[in-house]
């Protein structure tokens, strides 16, 4: 295996810091979609009974995020080179992202109006990580399989685990979409104790 | 050719940081222009029904943005060379990336009103998109010509076909702005769909 | 002790450029929480007389978001090796910097109501302080006794010094919370006054 | 002089990098500031009419940060050491950056309206101006002359002129506070007009 030469580090280096900023914008403007109570009842009461969703939609996409930038730090750290196909699957993965906020806002205004226009926000919600995770995985696919692009090429058998994984995330994610219609705030949390799952179990290897 | 400063190659960086940062900015602020629906009749049908044009214009702009990111990225890192009129170009190519948002809202509000709005709110993305098909071609000629920025002396026929390439973009969007006042959605069709296909034409070779 | 690799320099590098792009938009996105006041009464008495709560907010959440920064940095710069553990610890923080803005808005909008209302705001913004030093806190002891991801053993006893240091910020930021239900303005002036001293008093020697 | 340690080229490069997000983030704000105007006399009558202020505001604004980062740019390449101060000298610059989008949108609000409102709101932004002013004179004091971080030692002569150069940009800024009281449009053609000119007149030789 040749020694990457320093143009394929310096642009997945500039890979890495578009998708930095991408995330890190992302996952910071969803405060905006926080807003102040009125008055009517007195602040608290507007803060715990009225906004709960909003709060639960606020950490559940933080988490979701946080931990998908950790991961795809992980995962482009064994990225060594960079080709066009890989820049694309990364924008689409990136398009996800930075679309999150909206169906989060969705989840908070609707969650507890409960009926279907909850189930269809949460739906949405599932949608919007279902493909997210796809997008990751082909990411992945094109990283280790497609393009040999980390360099050190993995065991055939650590490169299926890595691809289970990614799996199972997608079909849990993929499955709250139908939850959303039995009872969407049990939805919100299977997604959210995914991210938290994620958060321990590592998925490069 | 001498080999390039070490100093050039940092500012080279820190130029490139800060339009990466512009460029993922504008791209995930996109989201902050898409509103959640009233539930007059229900989610998903303010969803599909009233708010298709914003999801039309989310996706364009973000395919643009997107793109135009990528071309960027491939032009900086043939240029090793920063001059203070490649500054004030790449600046200029910046405006009109974060400004981008704000046409794409005039889009999302009117391109279901028809009639004159419509138009006029196409037009003025067209003409957006065509000021920043002409920043990108001036930051090119200075780079290759004027500037000899690049360090590898392109030949001539590659230089003039990646100009014309640009050119080609530029006409086109610039042609939608027509376009927009014989039928508004056609026009935000085609520069959807010239922005997918400078995904698959690299404009620098 | 042996030199830390390059990869390691790079992953720390990543989180740190992460980091700053958190903190940089948080600390720009307070400034979407200041309104132009009508002009019922003209700009200027709008702007002193019923709009003071949204500066002070807005000051004291800036100079709090920017003095953690340059602390960040500064422990950061004496962390060269990067585990999960921290990166998870470091996006806790990155939880109650992004999240920020939301109790300042409260602060903006309630401070000058008075009574109960002012006091929750001003707690809840509390809160979030205590709950930021109490992350930062945790990274250091991460970083320095657990994981020795510093490099450079520190004596005993400037460990123990800089986590002194810690604690008093996250005990004086608590005892905000409950001073907020005596005088809400004064349990922000303290939270102001605090971040300046911050500035004077480097954490980590 | 000693050759800087690489210790302090990182520093260097942690705090551009940080200021690059702020003014990268500040500049692309300005966007939201933008609204799409009512329909009740068609979209162009209402952008051309009645909104042209915002996009006075959102011009000169953008010129400025513009002009500002890449001062701060040429500023730093020649900034090789940080210390505590600078640190703080360069959030007090960062300060006024990141607030520019209110002053912006009050001037967009209020400019058409004539009398003491258009005044006042001219006269703010004049002043967080010729603060934003006054914080960059300090930076390059304290770097050139207190602390000795250039590396590079300037002749007394170069010194005094670069100093000379921004004291004439604070003025002029100090200058427009009165003037936007004789007639507010003036005053914000002339901030633009100055931007302009810095952009052709390099601050640090």
């Amino acid at each position: 295996m040749s020694e990457p030469v320093n143009k394929d580090r310096a642009e997945s280096g500039r890979v890495e810091a578009f998708s930095d900023g991408v995330f890190a914008i992302a996952i910071t403007l969803l405060v905006l979609e926080l807003h102040a109570p009125d008055d009517k009842h007195g602040l608290w009461h507007g803060l715990i009974h009225d906004e709960w969703p909003q709060f639960a939609a606020y950490l559940t996409s933080f988490a979701i995020i946080g931990i998908m930038w950790v991961n795809h730090h992980s995962m482009f750290s064994s990225i060594i080179r960079i080709d066009r196909p890989l820049l694309f699957l990364n924008l689409f993965l990136l398009l996800w992202m930075s679309l999150l906020p909206f169906p989060t806002s969705l989840v908070a205004k609707y969650l507890d109006h409960g009926g279907t226009n909850a189930a269809v926000a949460e739906a949405i919600y599932g949608a919007n990580l279902t493909l997210a995770a796809i997008a990751f995985s082909l990411i992945w696919m094109r990283a280790v399989r497609g393009g040999r692009l980390t360099g050190v090429p993995m065991a055939r058998r650590a490169e299926w685990a890595a691809i289970g994984r990614f799996s199972v995330g997608t079909f849990v994610y993929a499955a709250t979409i139908g939850l959303a219609f039995a009872y969407a705030p049990a939805a919100l949390a299977v997604q959210f104790l995914l991210a938290v799952y994620y958060a321990f179990e590592q998925i490069t290897a």
